[in-house]
């Protein structure tokens, strides 16, 4: 059976290159073309140094798309710029997950109001499914346009989604207390991420006004079908890569602690990257892969339901799941290419 | 005027070790004798060599300190050695500040539930001030054993004692989620801070049943005299020093964000080290001083007050506040020997 | 074709643990047992916590190991326990690779003279291969017992084998200063592993006396022919993985800087896990992957050759160059299993 | 007394905000005035958040430096800057304490040989004195203009310099290997400082032609007498503060160990600021500090001197030794403000 053929657009952020690290090594595909309009002509291992001598590739322009004869474009492009692709490329000639964050949420209100700009798409945003991979399986299978979700809320996603598809907890009073590796603010430098800065320190930033508070609430409600209400806190934490979410919530009912895990259990039983512990996780244990660990507790002194969910950020936070969602609309094993033991230590 | 006479009980640990560098600069007393039981007869500077050329002291068994005519000592002990020594020593030849956990509960039935042992004194208990120096001043000034707060409640009940003592929020339904160096540990090694596991890492540990829920707890309701009950949830960062608490909790009543923030500002306007701060704070803006930088925001649309604090969890979260306890209990101004502007970067 | 049937004994470190990540993904091999003596009975993913999920294989104690027929060993041992095994076992009914410097020096005396005890088994130091697969390629396809290098002499061996063979630098005079990871020092707590005291910190340590001195100096010996001098200084730096080795010769005559970088680009042209690369290099760069990058250059100035060379310290320093070694024996394609792109950032 | 009145010209880099640091508690001198060309008008305290609370002063432009009667002015300018506001300003109206490169080397020729541009203002670099404290402390009391010691320079110059006046080693063959923490690149954003990619990471850089080349040198030279020929190799730690550098060189002539610690020991005794250790120290035990921790072995093996010293590089490596050096100029014990216990852990 001949390979598909893949399109990488956006090569100089780190989606992109783990994008490449790991469909290089993806039995059923190639990357026939990577862009990148402020490097078009230089190596992509010139841009990437740690591909050295692994792939001879040369980053293309933009227009180079349509000379080749692809059946799906990864979107590794900042925020703002995919819609803009979007509207000159559509989605009929090639399949397209975009791994932005321009087409998660359910509609352009939602989007202007949070990301503060005009949508120039609207229509498209009806047409996207939000590629949550184990949520929405079905609708990704037949999707022409997915919005690959974000790193924060694939890690508060996947531990909530359980206890409210389960209607156990309270769908408002639900508190997210995320923290994250640098990696997942990009790789341009800016005084945000000056290492002296960083390094040794640990903060709190986007109180109240974070972009993915909309996109956990809309998908869960999509998903459990019940208006939701999330309160999002994200902090920096001096690494590179991974994320660990906490989550508290309130029980509706009077609930066993044995049962909750048993649930949860069940929930994931069958789900190759979910791994629900015995023991609150760490990000390391998930470091490199496409796995989400997830612990979950019941604290009968307080009546609080608390979750730890960890990822990598980079991989079942962006690449990797873009990669399962892929797996997914051509029919593969999901988890083709994606056999990655965590690095650790 | 001849200086205060001072002695440290237990020199190996980061604790004792802060406490040297902040009374080698103290203008008002002397260190007359600093003891280890382990290292008796090694030099301080061996064990601790940051110090090499700094001082001569010479670690001297405990049975030492009667011949020294202290007016006071610190207890930088584990969690029930401190009591042991109470129990032999007593306070009443020598005032004590005890940076150990043993005396800052109510009673002996908390301790011996959140801690699993028998309380050895429990009759200490009772006399015993809790050394939240802004929050107890008057109770520590005349105090014969001050039982110095933990650092995560230290980081904790700065946060949220203005808003329970305004009566601005449920005393229940309190989520308090922190986040620690590792320092905080302890300085002897273990599998838990072998450095390549904890490195690039992040973990929760401790959930429902971490020693100082109690302590955040019991302390809050001393302050405000209203039962409170709080769910505390550590997380350890990978960094040698600080400590951020985001503290969730519910308002009793319509209130407005400005109104929240200068409330907090108001209350805290006279303290020397609090600092009510406009964006959310972080560790390294504290690092090496016994400052506490508090931000509060109020988010209409879920309707929850959010907290941010961090301290040096081994100076205003130990050693810094001991001193500045010390301070009180001799009428010294509050901030002598504590001028330590923050390291950073 | 059946596969190959391994044996790894020792499961508790870090190089074991690595054996089974890159084991795991092997085609042409299959793990049937994990021997740990000191945790025989429990799950090889208890003590691993990041294969949680991944493998069930439970560890069994080391007399097992004859219930398998096994092909090939790996010793994941402590110095001075691999000579136990390899006196109790022999390597004739299996081929052994050993991880440990038991068998890398060239005689039982240079072995006590640096090691600091009696060699037990010196006839077997005659008949072990120093398995520096760049090198030592032919021997080791046909050895019994390989002696796996170390990760300190891996990284030197492998920048400065190329100036000696050509004879372009004098044998004695060589300043190697390297710098190493912290899973370096073993999988075992230890004061000088604590994290507070490693973290934002860096130190010189086991000047004139590191064991790795004599590997480094007898290998290059071995390979060049010529007498050999040293002078080794390791670092350790405060990050889980990688080695970067910076080495100081002095050319033996006028050399052109382009000839020089020409000719160890030759030198390790066919090689797939040699990388000579055109700018410095830094480890990330090499994290995770069997790969070896190294920069050379001349300065006139003070007429000395200049190399710096990086691998990752558990995989090319280690486990990695274990496999490759395997692959040697069994006359695999030499990257079999080793494929993986380095994780950056 | 009155106090002496400071000006800081540059309050935006490390250096201008550890000088403020260091003199707000210096008993003798007052800050009058602290400059910023592109924040002028801000409160320093909003550039440099961690002042919060400590100081109420605002930022000024340039031309009010002539408001202020002032004696002394340190600039923390940048390199190519400070020579500008020499020629502007001169040195007779305050004297100068300059923080960058400008006037550190011994002529213009040098000057535009490493640093690749023309030197504006020859003369003053005649006039300049090198501010290595303890070395040149004579000349330092009357200058008018002092060229403060690069960060790196000052670790290998208090190394080799006692090694060199005694006549032990070779002037040439003399290898300085050192290793920087981040903050020596400065408080501005850049890709080579972008936190993911310097995280985990250890690289080596600026091989053969690093602007201290001849810093290193000529300093030496300056202080010995004898022409000296230095190569040496700058590295990337991931740490905020501190450099750890590694000498190698040659004795002359038979020495004992034992007397080569000795001697550099003796030299010095007096010496308030420099640690000879027994054992290779770490740079965390003088961080925030301005000690010089030194340490020399001798490998009879191979027939080198070895010396590890370490500095924290903003403080004795820049705005700690401009502090001692004010203190020197002034008359003052040199000591006055500076002493300052080591942060650690």
């Amino acid at each position: 059976m001949p390979k598909h053929k893949i399109g990488i657009v956006g090569a100089t952020g780190y989606t992109g290159s783990e994008l490449v690290r790991l469909l290089t090594n993806h039995p059923k595909v190639q990357i026939d073309i990577i862009t990148s309009e402020s490097k078009a002509g230089q190596k992509f291992s010139e841009v990437n140094s740690h591909f050295n001598g692994l792939t001879d590739m040369v980053l293309e322009p933009l227009e180079k798309l349509q000379d080749y004869d692809l059946d799906l474009v990864f979107l590794a492009l900042p925020h703002g710029v995919s819609m803009d692709f979007i509207k000159d490329w559509g989605y009929e000639d090639f399949r397209v997950i975009d791994l932005s964050g321009d087409f998660r949420l359910q509609s352009a209100e939602i989007y202007e109001q949070w990301y503060g700009k005009k949508h120039l798409d609207p229509d498209s945003i009806d047409d996207a499914v939000f590629g949550l991979s184990e949520l929405f399986r079905n609708e990704i299978r037949n999707a022409q346009l997915v919005a690959n979700p974000g790193c924060y809320p694939t890690s508060a996603i996947l531990a909530l989604a359980p206890l409210l598809k389960n209607n156990f907890i309270n769908q408002s009073n639900i508190i997210v207390d995320s923290k994250s590796g640098v990696t997942g603010a990009g790789a341009t430098a800016s005084p945000k991420t000056h290492f002296p800065d960083v390094f040794g320190n640990f903060s709190a930033y986007g109180l109240r006004n974070h972009r993915h508070t909309p996109e956990i609430q809309t998908s869960l409600e999509r998903y459990s079908g019940d208006k939701t209400e999330i309160l999002f806190t994200p902090h920096l934490i001096p690494i590179d890569r991974g994320i660990l979410t906490t989550t508290y919530s309130t029980p509706k009912r009077k609930l066993d602690k044995k049962f909750i895990e048993d649930t949860l259990f069940s929930f994931y039983e069958k789900e190759h990257f979910i791994r629900v512990v015995d023991d609150p996780p760490n990000v390391k244990n998930v470091r490199g892969s496409n796995y989400c660990d997830i612990y979950v507790t019941y604290d009968e002194r307080t009546n609080k339901i608390v979750t730890v969910s960890t990822i990598d950020n980079l991989v079942k936070g962006a690449a990797g799941q873009a990669v399962q969602n892929m797996n997914i609309m051509f029919g593969y094993i999901e988890r083709t290419g994606l056999d990655i033991i965590p690095l650790s230590p």
